[in-house]
């Protein structure tokens, strides 16, 4: 359990290098590939989608769904995996539960297209995330899946569509992976500098409240 | 700053009510319409972009932009301002900080669609709120804006997009509001059960793990 609510130094080489101070659970999270089998108790991965219950969205529409499948079921399980692309079933397949994330791309009430709701999907999703994180769990997204193959096998009905793939569980430690996921594993985690994305007066224009400050 | 990490019991009329114990920064954000006209410090202002900074995406493209402006600068904000739905100008112009969320819709490295883009903003926005709600500020994320506007406005280039907008500040007592807004900004929090959203089998299959335990 993360409680701290600031963290400045890095204490691992996959923690955050903040330029200022954020809240201690966002700098901790990232996305593995390795997970290790041990099982997520019931109330844990309740807790998740709680979280996520509590996400903001655009005229309250809550636009998300997940199906969601544990190792305890694996015919479920399977039936998950089989929706994902390849490349990423061969990591994702060993993470304890699986769940896609499925948009409802219209409004239920008068039919009429939603354009916030792939945005509130992930706001849903970055909940379940940090609630994750903050019961020592890792969750990694995926967007590499096959939306048809998902409305085939759950009867994902017409303007919803299956969007995204989270692989949750623990984290395994990196040494026990192939090559190639211990190399992703390993690897630091780089974002652009702020001044690349936070603009003022135009495009391009670094906000001035992305330099630090002394 | 909110310290606790689980909240099961509602401490105000606007904290969640979840089924399942959550992190306390996820049951006790919400969105006001009324915030008050302190301003926001900008170690404050860029520690929530640095969080936005820190949130995942699909292949690390972090397509998100943000254009930000403050009551510092008062024709920069009414720039921005001038590029939300009049229904929502009303009362996000007194937030002390206005943003528009903006999504890069193509790959940088080969022009592909990047269906991710939007989620992903979601995800960064999230992060952001997040962190805001970590420092006792609050934003209320609005997909009402004039794209074509702030395109021209700021310069936004091809395949890139306004998305959404963020106003930033602290809440103000709902007792100083006028009547619409106080009315909104007291209403309880409510939410569909998770069993409406979270499937397993098939669609519309309510999950097992969304029944809480005894």
């Amino acid at each position: 359990m993360i409680t701290s609510t600031a963290a400045t130094t890095a204490s691992s080489p996959k923690h955050a290098t903040p330029a200022f101070p954020i809240h201690a659970l966002l700098a901790a999270r990232w996305s593995p590939c390795g997970f290790t089998d041990r099982a997520v108790p019931a109330a844990d991965l309740g807790a998740l989608f709680e979280a996520a219950r509590w996400a903001a969205s655009s005229y309250n529409e809550q636009p998300w769904a997940y199906l969601v499948a544990t190792h305890a079921e694996p015919e479920e399980f399977a039936r998950i995996l089989s929706c994902l692309l390849p490349a990423n079933q061969a990591w994702a397949k060993a993470a304890p539960v699986l769940a896609l994330g499925v948009v409802s791309l219209k409004f239920a009430k008068n039919d009429q297209d939603n354009r916030a709701a792939v945005h509130d999907l992930g706001l849903a999703s970055a909940n379940l995330v940090l609630e994750a994180t903050a019961r020592g769990l890792s969750v990694h997204q995926m967007i590499g899946l096959l939306p048809d193959r998902a409305r085939e096998l759950y009867g994902i009905p017409d303007h919803h569509e299956a969007w995204t793939a989270l692989a949750i569980g623990y984290r395994a430690s990196a040494e026990q992976l192939p090559d190639a996921l211990r190399e992703r594993d390993l690897a630091p985690r780089t974002r652009k500098p702020a001044g690349q994305f936070v603009f003022s007066g135009t495009w391009g224009q670094p906000a001035p409240l992305t330099q630090p400050r002394a």
